[in-house]
């Protein structure tokens, strides 16, 4: 057992921002952050006067290259992370602004075209990624680069693999790909936020289900099977789940690193309470292999290149190849194994019965509190008195008021009219809509619990719905249903599933250009691999009992409105009548119970099948919301969901 | 102009068996292939000795691979080429064989299971693609081989980016992977078949629509936009489809390399034929620029060499990863430029004008000939004469009476009963069935004519079916008319459009395991990348209008019987009610028209829009194939058609 060790590595990359109920409206009042663009022209003289300055890299730089991640490639990242947004303006979740002398570009995907449009200004090419006449960076970096180019990034905020493809294009085209050690952004960023420092928490076997040393257990008993001798862990949430800390900030990033019987590196500031201490056994441990020592932060890049210094010719260490580039390549070829997605990660995904029944608990608390929040919208809304914002900060008041309740597991998306066609929208002063009776309102949101995440997103009208709505929210729903009800062999891959959800939409000319469901988290990221709906991926493993991911189809007709209808599901097994090969079926059980408004729905576009299926839907959420609602004794949001939950003929 | 060079490389590997009216039967009289399995002790004794021997290698080898292609990765391979069949005695068009000193195993996919486990004896281990407890063959070999281990392969046979991929999973674990130049298989292979070598054809442009000089021309348009100097073409049905020879043997492989203002490299006594010679214009090009110049094909490897040593340091050349390794390897790194598809892969996969009508044409032709089989069927098997071979007999003997008829386009799939869960089964005499009026019959068959390819399966039941056999039947044909009738948009690959043919099946717990289509090209090859529909691929390239495909989903029942339904299908626009982001929309015409048998179906279990799309093909059929029945004076089966297409309720 002795080579079975293994290393994570981590770093603290919460928002700054917490969401406290005394501080309710906090998230959505940005100054810096706007639906009107950032005006960049002076901030890019000053990257490219950096890019010419041979005090960051030894020649001067033809292009920059500015990704959206941190050190640990999160999605949810700090705001002295947020380098794209600060040099660009955009401030969506994913994309990637390169630098020339003369241009400036950014890529990011369908969910974010319009929103990317208007944060950036003229001095922005925005590259819509997934369109065919959109080059990719390597071909444009080589259309508009002079010849024998160096193209500058940041080695930590840079995955492996997207270096290694970046590279190997640039070097084909006489160009070349160097790493910059200091962050030309950070250079040029005088206000530049401090990195936050909170205390971590820990979670107990109640809502975990297993113990973070069987947890180690089950992973070197991997390590084994595939002779590793290492296991370089970098991913926040992986850690996370791994050694049972749980910060909660959005996405529960932890700061972390094991090696060596276990190697934590850390803020060790962030250490300080004894109760986590005693949680991780540091310094006494009951049983010494499964002990953790803990190293500040910054130490890993020395410390690992320790280790590998002392590697044996035959050691193996594992490290995921979304890992950084500049920690990847500490690991000598001879020794590196990359992967595309770790045990912690696999292991992670597939949810165990504690934290099944913790999700269910998470959802229905959830489904109690947007059912007194649409009661509430029906009664107030004709007052004209509620806004996108304060929909969203009542959406928030009321699911506070729940067991458990730590946080959102998201920005709320709150959008009405034109504003719900912009997928990833956030409600800002300045963009902020009222909620009237003629629009239509798009609300995306969820919680962190300490039993579970979740994630839903209803479409509502308040008023009557055109022909037009009407028919779009059909095809939508359609193709929610398509994939809920799907029956799939074991082992079959959540991308196969993802033009169940297009086919209705498909028939008529219509699409959406963002994938159909991510994996969910257990009070862990809102979006987690490495299972998913989307016919962006194929490598994603495949779907198997125990697996949760959202099934979220949308329409978005620019400038009038945006549907999108999502439930968090289970993946469950499913018993037909035959059973081929003796594979064995899957199918999904909705955790999410909230009615999906009948007034939006031409009932008529639906088959039997389709309406039985919404009719058994909205049974179960009268049945299951309507007791915790009874038990809860909240009146309105009850008679609200009897009404809402009438069978459709 | 003068550095847009290109290279195309090519072997003589067609069949040796060529089918002709005279020698009809000859297909199916293989004495030394069975479905019972081949007797393999002493061969692998030699094999290995072969291994241990240091005159192929410079070391014993401790594993050789044994890849099922030619030197130019084709699907159909000339006699001399199936070394793998040798071997192990499996005569499947896919699979890899891997000996060690102790174990021999075979990888092949689900289409497939059954016959090589019939065909293989207990030497071998059948190794099942696809299910998630087979090892893939770098873990197997892992697993089994000892400590720093060398495993050969013949650098001719192996496609470039299949040796990268191993030769790196080796090497991880602690092994490699070596060039063994003289192949193994032929140093035991005592009664190897001489290699065959028949006279080229040229083909006009009444049938290609577009002249070689034209599309040469084409081709370096691609080159000057991605600053390539050379390209190296080695797929023969691509340097078949340019320079627009055809030789047809099934598939249209034709021997050649173009280099230097296009260089050929060919058999050249393949080129005497004066007409060919004139053809390509040898030795006095109206446009000197287009001249080809021939060379033997041996010479390739040295010519290449020679080629790649006069390279400038910016000039890159492009070659197909598919290509083999030796060749690959002629070329440095540093100008290597390898490409998933080649552009002429891409171009011939949409195909012109002239080419979708001889498509047409052809298909209608076949239509004819299958009409005809199928009422002769009808009035022969009760007399109880006909077998899987008469009957795939009779359906050429017809086919050869069209216009234009070449040759089939692969041997014919006739299989009764539980010969028909075999999915890629050749009757042979040893496994021949009588059709009887109590078991399905399913024949998957095509031709080739001068104006282009057919694929077409039918499944049909001569007496009456039993309620499972009309379910599954139905379940699969809901599969085929999903994917036929399915609109969906520009740019969409044809994996997403895969699960639509399951759905039905999967919702009984049913499913089978092989792609649902396949690329056809226009008097060349009947399976063509870069498009298709199957699940196992990810790589493959958006649809367009003009491309053509198969759809063609099955089940089977082992031991009992087989369904497959396929029509060849041309991607057309499609005008749904609206057009998001202009994008356009498409949808699948059916080329093939044949009835697809009523008796077979539950229509109960059909929706009224699957009724609709059944009666609209079947009116199609009896509008089109009636007309030309009609003209050909072809009565009974013109009667058989009309009582085949009557409207179901």
């Amino acid at each position: 057992m002795k080579y079975l060790l293994c290393v994570l590595v981590g770093l603290l990359i919460t928002r700054n921002k917490r969401i406290s109920f005394e501080n309710m409206s906090s998230l959505f009042v940005h100054s810096d952050t706007a639906m009107s663009p950032k005006i960049t022209g002076e901030l890019l003289r000053q990257l490219r006067q950096a890019m010419r300055n041979c005090k960051y890299f030894s020649e001067p730089i033809q292009a920059y290259i500015i990704p959206s991640g941190d050190a640990h490639q999160s999605e949810y990242i700090a705001p002295c992370d947020c380098r794209r947004e600060f040099i660009c303006g955009f401030n969506g979740s994913a994309g990637t602004a390169i630098v020339t002398e003369q241009h400036a570009a950014m890529w990011t995907d369908g969910r974010y075209f319009l929103q990317a449009s208007q944060q950036m200004d003229n001095n922005w090419t925005l590259m819509k990624m997934g369109l065919k006449e959109t080059p990719s960076q390597e071909d444009w970096l080589i259309s508009v680069l002079p010849e024998n180019s160096k193209v500058g990034v940041d080695p930590w905020i840079i995955a492996a693999d997207q270096w290694k493809n970046m590279s190997k294009a640039l070097i084909s085209a006489g160009h070349s790909l160097v790493a910059v050690q200091d962050n030309l952004i950070d250079a040029v960023w005088t206000d530049r936020p401090e990195r936050p420092s909170t205390q971590l928490r820990t979670l107990g076997l109640e809502y975990t289900g297993m113990s973070w040393q069987d947890k180690i257990v089950t992973l070197r008993a991997k390590m084994t099977e595939r002779k590793i001798s290492w296991f370089v862990a970098t991913a926040l949430d992986e850690i996370a789940c791994t050694v049972k800390f749980s910060e909660i900030h959005y996405s529960l990033f932890t700061s972390a690193t094991l090696l060596k019987s276990t190697m934590l590196f850390v803020d060790l500031k962030r250490l300080a309470d004894p109760a986590l201490r005693d949680h991780l056994q540091l310094g006494s441990p009951s049983k010494p292999e499964l002990s953790i020592q803990t190293f500040p932060y910054e130490s890993v890049y020395t410390e690992l290149q320790a280790i590998c210094a002392a590697l044996g010719p035959k050691d193996k260490v594992w490290i995921c190849d979304k890992a950084s580039c500049a920690l990847t390549q500490v690991i000598p070829k001879a020794h590196r194994t990359p992967i595309p997605y770790t045990p912690l990660c696999l292991s992670k995904a597939v949810k165990n019965a504690t934290e099944i029944q913790g999700m269910k608990m998470a959802h229905i608390k959830d489904a109690v509190a947007l059912c007194e929040l649409f009661a509430w919208l029906e009664k107030e809304i004709p007052k004209g008195n509620v806004t996108e914002i304060s929909a969203a900060d009542k959406a928030e008041e009321l699911r506070s008021q729940q067991k458990d309740f730590v946080g959102l597991s998201f920005p709320t998306i709150s959008s009405v009219g034109p504003n719900g066609a912009i997928i990833h929208y956030r409600p800002l002063p300045e963009t902020n809509r009222t909620l009237t009776m003629n629009e239509v309102y798009l609300i995306d949101s969820g919680a962190q619990y300490v039993d579970g995440t979740t994630d839903v997103t209803r479409t509502m009208h308040f008023g009557t719905p055109s022909a037009f709505e009407k028919e779009c929210f059909t095809y939508v729903l359609k193709g929610h249903i398509a994939v809920s009800a799907a029956i799939f062999p074991n082992g079959t891959k959540g991308h196969l599933l993802d033009s169940f959800a297009r086919a209705a939409l498909w028939e008529s000319g219509l699409d959406y250009l963002h994938g159909t469901g991510h994996g969910v988290g257990c009070f862990l990221n809102v979006h987690e691999g490495p299972c998913g709906i989307s016919y962006k991926t194929f490598a994603d493993e495949p779907l198997e009992a125990g697996m949760i991911v959202s099934d979220e189809p949308g329409y978005y007709e620019d400038g009038s409105f945006g549907i999108r209808l999502e439930n968090v599901v289970l993946v469950v097994p499913a018993k037909p009548k035959y059973n081929y090969r003796n594979r064995g079926s899957l199918t999904f059980d909705p955790l999410t119970l909230v009615p999906i408004q009948i007034k939006m729905m031409n009932t008529e576009l639906l088959t039997q099948k389709e309406r039985d299926w919404v009719n058994e839907y909205h049974r179960k959420c009268r049945e299951v919301i309507g007791a915790e609602l009874e038990r809860q004794g909240r009146k309105e949001a009850l008679e609200w969901l009897i009404r809402e939950t009438q069978p459709i003929v």
